[in-house]
């Protein structure tokens, strides 16, 4: 049976106190859920998001074809996150260019649009505004949070921000903070986008223009390391686009501004399609989200110390050929709960795609996933 | 005793025919010679360069501190490749911009500055140069051809077009050819280039303004790629560089357009001062180079067949954590060398420091090296 999902927002009037000092009033957080919440209240699944994807988690819209949710995969109708069983929610984060309040929209300061004025959010505060979201839809407790990549550091802070609301959390191919190396590649997509002269500062819908150059360099840049070498090898390898003569697989065009290998028709086609839609101010806030997602920071560098606080049963995952988040980095979570005898599951599943892995429908990590879900519904007797 | 060096040039009017069919006349190679040729004319080794870099292999400029040539680490008196017993050749490649001929010079068939003009050039065509400027300073025979990176491809394409002119050749953290996911880090450096505004097709020059956004982009992304995680990890972290407030170690700043990490400092550093020197159009080319290279192409990429010309004595060095030419592609030269009976000395270093560490003085590195070379020495009996 097909679900088909109804996005909806809720508004907030009261201000949010955010990380960095600031703070966020009168904002909309765009959400959908699937499911029905039960009587106890006691099956409420919050899915958290990466950069690229929105509260559309799950389902597909009413005669939209292709419309599917970005885990229809993971969540629906008899699937690992079975919503026959679960309550399961998606929400749009603060600065999200799908829906919630984000750069593109009015600053009720001001009452001009946001732009770079957007304040910074971090994963901390999105937490904070899920959980205003939660209380509104009256639930005390969640019984279970999850999320992959940046939705895993979500999930993960939600253990340490309310550790008494959530009962289990999943953080799947996801970091306790980002490397060097992780920050590095954030900052050259940010910087493609700022040097970008349609950029404006950030103010660049006054201007009836978008910043479509940088958006295009920080997605190609994104889609290298969200694959693998591996993959990338098997799916394109060296093989050209449109070769020409007689050598075998085709002879070199001799270019250097057009393409010739399929490779680089792939990237030039995802970084335009990503243009065309996505807000360069939302890249810069959720990029910087990841950048400064660090839970150990304040104890020292101590991540025991710094887990200490959850209370939760926890998945961790990884993917053996994702070097954006490797396995060696969801290790460090593990061994951290671990110390502090907290309940873990820890998967590393050996799949050749690196980080989008978690995205795919890989029988393994579906199966493990959906394992552990059943335990928690056993918990409620569904 | 400091070595001092000389640039020189050399003219060539003949037209050079080029892989792609188009040839070039009436240009220039800059090098550079340190040492002496001795009578037999035995004791010749080239050196061939990578991306950024020239001619100007080893001493320094009269007068001029620091300035070191790129592998004064390796070469000079007393050194690995030591220039009291060997005459050392560096050349500066077709196409750069540190002397030879290059997209900034005049083109003598229309007048008016190559810009994107100048012919797509390839490791095989530079090779050929190569050839003529050795043939003009009379030697017949090398002692050693060396590079590392895209050097080591044209110090192994000497061996398969000129096998009889070529005794020993030395292929430092190279690769037969590219995969996929280096020619998309290329292309994405490329794009940056390309789409900034500056760049106007290639014939910037005309303008009076040279792309440095892209340039810029294309350095960092370069400089992520040359570094391995483990170094950026010892040497940046996630340490700050200008943090306020009380939390250990500083407090973030909440910024999504200025520099918070040490890396992203480190990385615009980089990026301004390569934009202030670098050719666009020289890295569009030194990158198609490196992509189209690939000797087994044309033997339905087998590359046991491809090297089956070459005659000369290998060695083959790769580093641990070089993930942009890691030692399996290494490891794939020294397979198809041994299964056509060559002479390989083969070394993994256990190195920190990425694709980089072929130009660190790295101890065992540079005795394997001074072995290899002491060697051939002893053949002509230096």
């Amino acid at each position: 049976m097909t679900l088909v999902a109804q996005p909806q927002s809720m508004h907030f009037d009261a201000p949010l106190a955010l990380q960095s000092g600031a703070s966020i009033r009168d904002y909309d957080l765009a959400y959908e859920t699937y499911g029905t919440l039960n009587a106890e209240r006691s099956n409420a699944v919050l899915v958290c998001h990466a950069l690229n994807a929105s509260h559309h988690v799950a389902g597909v819209y009413e005669g939209q074809a292709r419309s599917e949710g970005w885990w229809d995969s993971m969540i629906g109708p008899g699937k690992p996150v079975d919503t026959d069983r679960f309550f399961v929610i998606g929400v749009n984060n603060l600065g999200s260019c799908f829906g919630s309040t984000g750069p593109m929209h009015r600053n009720p300061d001001t009452g001009r649009t946001y732009g770079a004025d957007f304040p910074v959010v971090t994963v901390e505060d999105w937490v904070d505004a899920q959980a205003r979201l939660v209380d509104a839809l009256g639930i005390d407790t969640l019984a279970a949070v999850m999320g992959g990549s940046l939705g895993g550091m979500q999930a993960l802070s939600w253990t340490l921000q309310y550790p008494q609301r959530v009962r289990h959390a999943a953080v799947i191919a996801s970091a306790p903070n980002l490397n060097a190396e992780n920050i590095a590649f954030n900052e050259v997509a940010r910087r493609a986008i700022v040097t970008d002269p349609d950029f404006h500062g950030g103010h660049f819908y006054a201007h009836g223009v978008v910043p479509r150059r940088g958006l295009r360099i920080a997605r190609m840049i994104g889609h290298i390391t969200y694959l693998s070498d591996n993959v990338m090898n098997d799916k394109f390898g060296r093989e050209l686009r449109n070769a020409v003569g007689t050598v075998a697989g085709g002879a070199y065009r001799y270019t250097t501004q057009d393409i010739e290998f399929q490779i680089e028709s792939y990237l030039r086609y995802q970084g335009d399609k990503f243009s065309e839609y996505f807000d360069a101010n939302t890249y810069l806030l959720i990029t910087r989200a990841l950048d400064y997602f660090d839970p150990a920071r304040r104890v020292d560098g101590n991540l025991t110390r710094a887990l200490a606080a959850a209370a939760a049963r926890f998945l961790v995952v990884s993917f053996s050929t994702d070097w954006r988040f490797s396995p060696a980095r969801s290790r460090e979570m593990v061994k951290a709960l671990l110390e502090n005898r907290r309940q873990v599951s820890y998967a590393e599943i050996d799949a050749p795609h690196g980080h989008d892995a978690f995205l795919l429908e890989d029988p393994r990590y579906l199966s493990l996933v959906r394992a552990w879900f059943d335990r928690i519904a056993a918990e409620f007797g569904a």
